[in-house]
């Protein structure tokens, strides 16, 4: 370890550099113009890779971005393989004027390096590519076999992955599963996460008349879009905070007190407030505010939009108006059906004058639920032991990685979910950074992790 | 009039490309980028003026587009003045990618000019300068004093004007007062306006935490501002269309039997649905529609907007949620205690969780009211008579036109309201159109008036 640790300090100057230039593809899977940058991202990926001597193939789906697929397999077939996940796509980053330096432009200020993708999941990505370097180079190879699947559409969904997934069965066997786009709730004390929320989205689009009207002559008179839009989904929720459409909750399979009892609940409201910046009021009322981020489905407003909303002022009953929703999911609901039933709700209860379309959108994913006494929870929890001095706290975590669930059944692997992520990382957000110490505790345990795998 | 008419018909080529000009300017008043092109639009309207013989001034208001006020007293202090209101300012473009043509660049299709402004109010303020135009070249001069006051901030309240009444109280004294800036509802039978409604707007901003955060993570735990916006919106009016704010209609005075004897309600639900493209659905379920549109205050949501509304998806809670809202007012409501009525009322309902602001604009407008038995309005009456071969309709008007009651009371005139406008002209919206021939008989109108005031 203190040989591990040596190796990192000396080299910090170059791994620095290449974690700065993966920081520096604007990747962003969900808008079309930035294609471009996307493939190069993976091309750039895929010659680190090769320079690892890894073996390695880009699958390039229809229409997708693609997935990078890199085998390392001298271990032989005594020794098990861990198939690791990640992804190399981001967010989109407006609203860029908010970010003090350019998302991708990478900054080190005080000991966080601020970019899109700085955490997500670029700096997560970066320390298992440095962890398998660091292996590489200590010891001339790898302890036991590594697969890596390492994706560009996370951020929309996986439905590149997710087509692909069947065809591709044979080369994503593995022993272990290891998905490392999670985090922890406090820098020093590591966390496993036991379980993930599913995610559906969906669009919803309010159409009224065939153009914008004037609010004077017509108001009074004609239907206004967005009011239909804010009535319809003002009516989703009840006072406690409960989702009204009738079937919401129906498929959920409550987690037993025995899977309960080894969470870690405790949550302190004023530390959240200022971490967020948010006011923790959110979500069902009868429900702990753990529970509510973890194991309760939510249906939230991510987008609204109608009308004028410029500079000024302008009169209109604006022809439509928009919203996007996600629904987050837990154990046993099916992301298909329920934003079916969303959708359907949507329509069957259009206000009057108004017609109502709603759109599911394809990357949805099932929630995951893991179990705290595997093999391969246990090296990894013996890992993060060894490098924070401090034992793992089992957690669960509120965000989706939708492709989880299915690439676990394919993999046929016992599967965990990891990661060093904040809740201050600001991800997704306007200034998105990731801690240099992180980086370099991430190496070192994906490393400890691997060398405790080659030893059960 | 045969004379007129034929005058018209001979120099159409010549007023076509003068009309064209007037609407090239892209003369936005509601945009700051937009303030060079308000400006060129008041330096060629002084010029045209000037051209005809009227003494002409631009009033430069701090901050605010120039007013122009012309004045013509040649026919002495036996005959009484007139004073024209118009405007030259239009309202924005967007959605731009909606408009078959350039809205600056004016198109003739079929008998109508397509093009920002082709009837509000640059058509009418045209065919008004017209019709001075034709008189003058007819018999040497003009048979009254007018005065005309054309302003660039209309569609944004009238703000500089307003400030400037009582300052420039003694210009703008005048017998009669025309504001020609209205419509009828047939083209073949001309309409005199009897009221129009009030207006105050604001802006509503609802402020959950610093940055956009994760809605997985987040979601069920963190206030989320698009929900606490549509709820507060979805709040303000009950299931029968009323608006719920204490207070809103304590202040109305209905109109007595007698004044809604002359008014012409009937109402044909599907012509104007096919005019509109809306549903007749909107306002208050006890009442007519036209009692709705025209006699009823509003409170509707002209724009929405929060979180990630761009191509694809963002699962995020947004930071922050707006809203804009205009009140139509109707008579003896008050603009600005109904604006601070509705922004108090916002505020002290703000949602869990988030911080609600609402500001009322500066820019509103009383409601106003005229007698159909003024001199004024039977001058008119008789012009249109002569010149539609069709009797007048004594309707009303839902939109608004801030200054009128302002600008009724400086001036000390009889006022009538007026205008060639049609509700298929799309106005502040895409495609806004006005026909030629409306053109043709605003000029012949407005000649005949003026002539039908000298007599009396």
């Amino acid at each position: 370890m203190n040989q591990w640790k040596a190796r990192i300090e000396n080299n910090r100057t170059d791994w620095m550099a290449k974690y700065f230039r993966l920081l520096s593809f604007a990747s962003i899977s969900t808008e079309a113009d930035f294609s471009s940058s996307v493939i190069d991202c993976a091309n750039w990926l895929e010659q680190e890779l090769k320079g690892l001597g890894f073996n390695v193939e880009q699958w390039h789906p229809i229409n997708g971005h693609p997935i990078l697929f890199a085998t390392y397999s001298k271990a032989g077939k005594e020794k098990p393989t861990l198939l690791i996940y990640n992804h190399y796509d981001v967010q989109p980053v407006d609203p860029v004027e908010a970010w003090d330096t350019p998302p991708f432009s990478p900054s080190l200020r005080n000991g966080e390096v601020y970019a899109r993708g700085a955490q997500d999941n670029k700096g997560q990505l970066f320390y298992v590519l440095e962890s398998l370097k660091l292996l590489i180079e200590e010891t001339g190879t790898l302890p036991i076999n590594i697969k890596l699947c390492i994706e560009g559409e996370e951020e929309i969904g996986s439905p590149s992955l997710n087509t692909l997934l069947m065809e591709k069965k044979d080369a994503l066997k593995a022993d272990y599963l290891a998905i490392v786009d999670l985090g922890m709730r406090q820098p020093q004390v590591p966390s496993l996460t036991l379980g993930i929320r599913g995610i559906v989205t969906l669009d919803v689009h309010v159409q009224g008349s065939a153009v914008d009207l004037h609010s004077g002559s017509h108001g009074g008179l004609a239907a206004n879009p967005n009011q239909a839009l804010i009535a319809l989904l003002a009516s989703l929720h009840d006072q406690d905070g409960r989702v009204t459409i009738p079937g919401f909750y129906d498929d959920i399979v409550e987690l037993t007190p025995q899977e309960k009892e080894v969470i870690s609940f405790h949550f302190d409201p004023s530390a959240y407030e200022k971490e967020s910046g948010a006011k923790p009021v959110g979500g069902e009322k009868e429900y702990l505010p753990l529970e509510r981020a973890w194991l309760r489905p939510t249906l939230e407003i991510n987008g609204i939009s109608g009308g004028y909303t410029g500079q000024g002022f302008k009169t209109v009953i604006p022809a439509h108006a928009h919203a996007k929703l996600s629904c987050r999911l837990v154990a046993n609901q099916d992301p298909k059906k329920i934003g079916q039933l969303v959708a359907n709700y949507l329509m069957q209860h259009s206000p009057q004058g108004v017609h109502i379309s709603a759109v599911v959108h394809s990357g949805s994913g099932k929630s995951i639920k893991v179990s705290p006494h595997s093999t391969v929870v246990k090296a990894f929890s013996k890992a993060f032991d060894t490098v924070f001095g401090n034992s793992c706290e089992y957690i669960y975590e509120g965000a989706s990685i939708p492709i989880t669930a299915a690439l676990a059944e394919v993999s046929g692997a016992e599967t965990i979910l990891l990661g060093l992520g904040l809740i201050t990382d600001h991800i997704h957000a306007p200034n998105e950074h990731f801690g240099v110490d992180r980086l370099e505790k991430g190496m070192l345990v994906m490393a400890q992790a691997i060398v405790n795998l080659s030893e059960v």
